[in-house]
C-alpha cells in the first residue's frame, strides 16, 4: 500500500449526489463565518473563516524562526523577537477563501463545501513582507518568492509542506506583510501562530500560515498549489489561469430570524433595514445593488464611508418595505476598477473565484 | 404562506442519502474541534465548538439586563456590573454537543451532522448560579429554572427564544455558574457574549447562551428544548428520556499527517506516541484502554495526572509501535462512577448522547 492510493483526485459530483463522507469531514474541521458576523467591522477570530489544508501544527513562538534566503544578497533568520524590532504595521483586510460558493455549483467540485460564507475581515499586525526582502538584499536574478508553512500533508498523492509563491514584483507591490497578531492578540493556532504571511486583495491561498521559509528563486514556481491546485480550469487536462485576486462580492445578513434546520427566513411585514457589507481584491467598492424581487428590478444601496483600507469590506444598507409573502432578495458590487458582480458566475472544475451573487428566501407575515 | 410550512420536521436519511443541503447550511454555520485540538488542556475560543440554534443575536453589554424572577422572594435584575460585584469563580469545563457523532450514525437523524469534534474545554468565570437564586430567595414551591436566551428563531413549526430547564436541585447541585469570561477574556459572540450560562457536567444544550432571564416555576418545565427537542426515543412517537450528563468519551489526536481530502492519516514506521483527552460528565475518568487492531486487543492508556475540575478532560497517552501496513486505532473511557464508552453506542433517533468509539485508520510506511 502507498500513500498515493489513499490520495483522492479531484472529481465533480454526480447529477443529485449529496454532500460526501469526505466533503463533510473537511465542513467539520473548517468553517465560514455565520452571515450575521457580517454585522462586525472586524470579525472576532472564532468567526472570522478557516480553511485549514492538513493539520493545524504544533508550533513553539519562543523557538520559532523564520529563513530568508535564495536569491538574496544575505540570508538571514529572524526569531519573533528579531521581527517585532523590525518595525509594526496595522492592517485591516478581507479574506475570502478562493472556494467560496463551491457547493452551489452545477455540477459541484467535491472538495471544501463552502456556501457564501469564507471570509472575514481583521486587522493583522506585522512587519512588511518588502521590508524583510530589502533587509536580505533582492539580487537580480530573484523571479519568484516561495512562502512555506509548517503544515505538512498529501494532496492528490503528493506528499508536500503548504507552500506558495508570489512573483518579486507581486510580493512587494500587494502590501503583503508577515504578521504576528489578529486582532491586537497573538495569532490564534489556527489562523497560524505563531507567524503568517497575509497578502491584502488576494484570496486566503496565499496568505501561508505558520510561516518558516520565504525563498526566492531564479524561476518561476511550480509548486502543487501554484501549478495544479489554485487554477481556472474548464476541463481536467486544461492548465488552466492561476487564481489570484478576490472578484466584488456583496453579502447581505439575513434578516428577521431562521428555522434552525431550513434556515429559512422571517420577517415582520413593514420597513426593514438590510445591512451587508462588499469587497474586491482589485479595487475599493463603488456601489452596491438590491433586488428584492429576484433580480427582476435593482435598486442602489447606501454606501457607508470607505475606511482607511481600501480592501477591507465596505457596509451598505438598503430600507425595504416588506410586504406579506414571500420574497427573494440578492445584491451585487462593483469596485472601482470597473468590475461587476455576476448574478451568476461562470463554472470552473475547481469551483474557484465563485462570485454568484446571493440569494435569500425570506417570508414577510 | 405560514412559518409552519417553511419549518422542517425531524427525519431520519435514507438508506444512502447522501448529506443534504439543509445539514450542509448547519455544518458551514457551526463548527466542531479540528482533533490536533485535543493537543490544548484549555481549547482557544476560535477551536472550541460551537452550536448555535437560531442567529447569534446582536447584544450590548453596557445594557444587558438578567433577570430572576418567578417563584423568589425578591424578583432581581442585574446588569453586568451588579453580577461582577456578586463574586468571581473559574471552573475548567468540557463541553460537548449532544448531537456528537451523529452523523455516522445508520439510519442517520438529520440534523447537526457531526462527526466526532463537537467539544472543547474551556475556563468559565462567572458567579455561582446558586449564589443568584439565593440572593433573590427560592421560594418552597418552587420547581423548575428556566433560563432564556436572547437567541429567536423557529424550530419544527414552533417559534421560540431559546430556553431550557433545570430543576431547583439539578441548578444548585450541577455548580452552574452565569459567566462573562471564556479563558480570561470577555465571552465571543458565539460563545454567548456578554452573558451565559455553564452547567458542568452537561451537554451543551443546557448552558444557555445570551443568558437574559432566569425564571423559578411551580411545575416541570415543558418547553421545546426539553419535551420535544433532546430526548433520547426509539421512534417518533416515543416520548423518550430527557438528555442530561454527558457520557464517557475517548479521543485520540490523528497520528501522523493526512491526505487534504479523504483526512487518511499516515505514520512513519517505529514508536509513535499516541496522546488523546477523556471526559465523562458523570464522574471523574478512571481508564483509558487502546487497541491498534480494530478492537481486536486492547491495551491500558497511561493516563495523566486528574486536574483541579473533575468534570474536564484527562489526558492519556500510549507507546504504539507502528509497523508497515494498515491499522485501524480506536480508544474507549471509562469513569469512576462505573460507565464504560461502549464500541458501538445504542442507537436513537436524535442521534444524542452517542458515545460510539472512535476509529481512525492510519497507513504505516
Amino acid at each position: 500500500m502507498s500513500i498515493e492510493q489513499f490520495s483522492v483526485r479531484g472529481r465533480l459530483a454526480d447529477t443529485g449526489e449529496g454532500i460526501t463522507a469526505d466533503e463533510l469531514q473537511l465542513a467539520a474541521r473548517n468553517h465560514g463565518m455565520p452571515l450575521e458576523g457580517l454585522r462586525y467591522d472586524v470579525t472576532p477570530p472564532g468567526l472570522h473563516y478557516v480553511l485549514v489544508h492538513y493539520d493545524i501544527p504544533a508550533t513553539n513562538a519562543a523557538t520559532w524562526s523564520l529563513t530568508v534566503d535564495g536569491c538574496v544578497e544575505q540570508p538571514l533568520s529572524f526569531s519573533l523577537t528579531h521581527l517585532r524590532a523590525m518595525g509594526r504595521r496595522t492592517v485591516r483586510v478581507t479574506l475570502e477563501c478562493a472556494g467560496n460558493g463551491r457547493a452551489a455549483l452545477q455540477p459541484r467540485p467535491i472538495s471544501q463545501p463552502w456556501l457564501n460564507e469564507a471570509v472575514g475581515t481583521a486587522e493583522w499586525t506585522g512587519v512588511l513582507l518588502s521590508d524583510l526582502l530589502r533587509a536580505a538584499g533582492i539580487r537580480a536574478d530573484a523571479v519568484d518568492v516561495v512562502f512555506t508553512g509548517a503544515d505538512h500533508g498529501v494532496e492528490r498523492g503528493v506528499e508536500q509542506d503548504y507552500q506558495r509563491g508570489l512573483s518579486v514584483t507581486e510580493a512587494i507591490d500587494s502590501g503583503a506583510i508577515v504578521a504576528w497578531e489578529m486582532n491586537g492578540q497573538p495569532l490564534p493556532p489556527q489562523h497560524g501562530y505563531p507567524l503568517r504571511l497575509v497578502v491584502p486583495g488576494w484570496y486566503g491561498m496565499a496568505s501561508v500560515k505558520w510561516l518558516r521559509s520565504i525563498e526566492l528563486i531564479d524561476h518561476e514556481f511550480t509548486g502543487f498549489q501554484n501549478a495544479v491546485a489554485y487554477r481556472i480550469r474548464k476541463t481536467a487536462d486544461d492548465p488552466g489561469e492561476p487564481v489570484t485576486r478576490i472578484e466584488p462580492r456583496a453579502l447581505l445578513i439575513p434578516p428577521g430570524f431562521p428555522d434552525f434546520m431550513s434556515r429559512h427566513r422571517f420577517v415582520a411585514a413593514g420597513t426593514v433595514t438590510l445591512h451587508g457589507r462588499a469587497w474586491s481584491g482589485w479595487a475599493p467598492i463603488e456601489r452596491v445593488e438590491l433586488s428584492v424581487d429576484a433580480g427582476v428590478s435593482w435598486h442602489p444601496a447606501k454606501m457607508d464611508a470607505v475606511g482607511n483600507d481600501e480592501l477591507a469590506w465596505r457596509s451598505f444598507s438598503y430600507d425595504w418595505d416588506a410586504t406579506p409573502g414571500e420574497h427573494v432578495l440578492t445584491v451585487r458590487a462593483a469596485d472601482a476598477s470597473g468590475r461587476e458582480q455576476p448574478i451568476e458566475a461562470e463554472w470552473n472544475r475547481g469551483g474557484f473565484a465563485n462570485n454568484t451573487a446571493q440569494r435569500i428566501t425570506v417570508l414577510v407575515t
